[in-house]
């Protein structure tokens, strides 16, 4: 089966199973006290400082959470799109767990901007609202999108302004960073960015995701929350040797621009169809076209995805490290056939 | 290297590591939707009923916390032995997630009795005081011990006869039902237990827990509780394949017999030495014991275990599925050496 | 000193202090096991029925925020105006207390409509998602319209074909009841309202609230929720006085209906002002107007109120059942000369 | 009716019934801005010093609970005596909505000791266990027993010398400061306590709650915990007018002296009664006492009273600012009647 439903559909790449098998021998200390561990905390430093404190968590949903918690009080609000993770697929858990009021601004393809953040500036210093504090960007976007170098920085700069943090759910950060042609860094610690959720799982481990504290100031005893939010994992070692694998000879790299690609060629391909309009800029690994009502559910049937906007019917296409050439061909071929 | 501080040192038995390879192929659909969960759902439900909900979780603090949180109110408490883990190994998740309060009782060796646990009862209907709603029992104790079938029958008769439920954090349930001659059902269905935390990862496999919902009247929508509670896997899987591999052939029971006889013969053989007292009944996979102070750092060197009670010079070793017989030895030889 | 910024300003009406007096006599038993809180329950059950079940409260957003964490799961959201007290006035209490998302529809003034709501449903089954379980209006609402009875009973009955509460946030219910010319019943049980948030504070009270809960099948053990929440009075009696003076004689309805005339006149004094535009139907006892910019402060330090849009210039002007003819001919007078 | 159930069944002193009067006039800034609650601030201050942070509550419930929330994070506890009112009297709240563990110690006659809390800052750096940062002690106690100026000394010198905070429930602290001979001052900032819970509701006054940070490096931002914690009165100005006349001619010692000495009488007169056993030092307003069983209930209907300790028939009564010598005589004699 092949889906282009979520990157999150995709197995294990082979270098991270492999990696995982090598590891499993021998007692090793529990709760991330083990020397795989700390060979993949290495390597994240490699990327994002020495300073940065990392943790490894085993869900996109409590990184962005406990993180959000760590770095708010309760009578504070997180800015973020309309569209973001943390306000429609999270269930709730910002609001539940950290407590927190989620104000969202309309975002232009999943991207917010300064002029969209600004207004929600309004009610500071006024006892009877939440007081903004934090704003989160994702990158790349739901949407597929790609925020620039550039507006990263204006927005962590206007961020800092105001004295508020800025928070990146790296989800799928490799894909962003090959769409820009950059590493970790220069997208994160040299825009100015506090916090990220980087992620692991959906460029091709089991199971991996780490909150990375970039900004010095924050992140102290976050392993007391990250134990007290439930995702302190105890045989980490397996957390550890994926990230290895990944960080290692940038296999992060080589399943993100394998995403990436076939992404463009499933868009050049589609485009040819003139019953199919693609709607969001394709920047990274996903793509998002109106497709005739009809065929939705027979190409369904072959290839899972899912309808985004079921009134536009708008659908999402998403590619994963594990996609091939052939599978666009294939499913090129049964759009065409079903239309 | 060997340790005895915990059999989550251990790493994953070749049968569960075997399964998860063997899966690692196609896409499949995430959340649990795919065909290796609902397998091991199946085996799930040999053992628990057909009606039982389950829901595999990522850690057993999570597992005890949500469902902690799903079966009571805020304005409840839960009554456990002042050992349990949700008491004193959690960080506070109980309080910060569930929201409630813990009465905990006094406990004989980790297990509690109706005789311990009726005076918690008293405030009951008055408002200033939490309403215990909830006994909480884990089987085997932090202590070792097991609880017998009679036992958890008699606390389950109170509960239900003051209206509470009985939840059995089941961590290392498999060992206790080694340990008492039975299987799962037994301990658990048929003695009136509500709601189960089964817990896979300190007995082979890698990370895999499951919230078992036995009390048909409980349990609904745990699955927004799950996503909400950040456990819910996207690559679940992996997950799936653990239990499938933990639940055929009797994997679980060989596992948990190993652990179990190891502990035994390791009571056995530092019976023979007198400076060691072995200070709690030796019913499942730990040893409690008082060893001369000036043996313990140095033999932590060699094996690692825990200090259980410093001022009384108390430490724990804990067997795995992966202890052997020569671990064993090696282990007493460097005990009695030091002495 | 006379103010338009709220009905709050105002003191407590002498009816209402001579009732508190009357009772500071003797020793009362505390938390509302009083005679008087008792005699003020039975005035309610005249209006609600004898079925509802009513709790004094100390402040409004506590009896909001505490209702709507009783009535809901965590996984829930709450659907309301995008202007409701509860979204933008109470500093993230829903949020933080009651753990639950707030999902705003836009409002025609302060209105919710079926139209505006049924959107919001759409992701109703989807684990991601927080599940919509009730609907919040206000009335009368935060911009001085007041819902019809067709209006109500519409949300209501749309409510209930999707398994959803409504809850009605009446701080000012009062004034609406006056509005309408009905009284509480026709406005909220005879509509099909499950529970409400009954204001008496901005009505001529000190500090009095009260949840009610008229759907049977909801409020049971709020009074654990009560307490918990901190909102459990020891002096209930004073509430008591509060409302046993509020609503009897219809105290309730002379206080509201004075604010409202006074509004009204206000509203129809100021039109003759060509420089002032009213921009809100005048309802109840609030004028939204835009005003010359220059003006505003001179004329708040006269008669303090609140901007509530300055970027459009737009003023609030609230009145209470303390205000006086004489009040509003000073205040225009001092708005025309100021012009 | 003349109860020796609670202080909080007395009513409202006569001076403080008069300010309440006396401030119900014109129009005033609701929330705290107005000049009466601005006037009780300063006499505040000069009691704790202009540095301290003063915040006024309708709840002793709520200033303790948002007080511990505010100066603690989540994976805290917070140390207090089993019978704090804080473990036994809240229904929670401190779980609920502070979201910390409570870690009580035992305590002799309801006071905490340094060799009492010692043995709870065992787990501290561990990840697993909730991790201590407040000591509460209630001033006086909840058996009606005073900490002496050296005790509370003692108990915050240990506190800061293990960077934890002093937190000082206060709900009768005037009846503290009565016994003890000494003002509120000598009491708490004197003998470093950080944070201060003020009661003025049981000495008199109608619903008056203060919050008082005393440490200049805690308190920030609490408005917003204020706010979202439910307790923002509106017309503060009535909280403000208590406080104005509990403060003003030092009534706060005169109400307290008078409920001393009657309980003191009453201590007094009992131990005439051989039947009757006094079980605590009677050190303010309360006496514990063993009663023959069968007096209690008819001794309960003419003056309402709690039994403390229904096994050991331990009955407690407590004087109020209200109590007269007649009250003392009468309920005397009717005890004696009864045996």
């Amino acid at each position: 089966m092949r889906a282009f439903a979520s990157d999150n559909y995709a197995g294990v790449h082979p270098s991270i199973m492999k990696e995982i098998i090598s590891v499993n021998s021998d007692d090793m200390s529990s709760y991330g006290n083990d020397p795989v561990s700390e060979a993949a905390l290495e390597l994240f430093a490699k990327h994002f400082g020495s300073d940065a404190k990392i943790f490894f968590m085993a869900t996109g949903t409590a990184t962005n959470t406990l993180i959000l918690k760590h770095i708010t009080n309760s009578w504070n609000s997180v800015i973020c799109a309309d569209t973001a993770h943390i306000n429609v697929d999270e269930c709730g858990a910002v609001e539940a767990v950290a407590g927190i009021k989620i104000a969202h601004a309309e975002a232009v393809h999943g991207k917010l901007s300064v002029e969209s953040i600004a207004p929600l500036l309004a009610g500071r210093k006024d006892v009877h609202q939440s007081q903004p504090a934090v704003i989160s960007i994702t990158q790349n976007t739901e949407l597929g999108t790609v925020y620039t170098l550039a507006e990263i920085k204006a927005i962590c700069d206007y961020a800092h302004k105001h004295g508020l943090l800025v928070h990146m759910d790296g989800a799928r950060l490799s894909n962003a960073a090959v769409a820009l042609g950059t590493g970790f860094k220069e997208m994160t610690v040299d825009c100015g960015v506090d916090v990220l959720s980087f992620g692991g799982t959906k460029n091709g481990c089991m199971c991996a995701e780490a909150a990375v504290f970039i900004n010095s100031k924050i992140g102290k005893d976050f392993e007391f929350v990250r134990k007290q939010g439930m995702q302190l994992i105890s045989k980490m070692r397996y957390v550890g040797a994926q990230f290895k694998a990944l960080l290692t000879d940038e296999l992060w790299k080589e399943n993100a621009a394998r995403a990436n690609e076939l992404a463009t060629l499933l868009a050049h391909k589609v485009q040819e169809v003139s019953e199919v309009k693609i709607t969001r800029p394709v920047e990274a690994n996903a793509v998002f076209a109106i497709v005739p009502p009809h065929v939705i559910p027979k190409l369904q049937e072959k290839f899972p995805f899912y309808v985004w906007d079921e009134s536009a019917s708008e659908v999402r296409w998403m590619t994963s490290w594990a996609t091939t050439d052939q599978d666009i061909d294939n499913f090129v071929s049964a759009l065409k056939t079903l239309i």
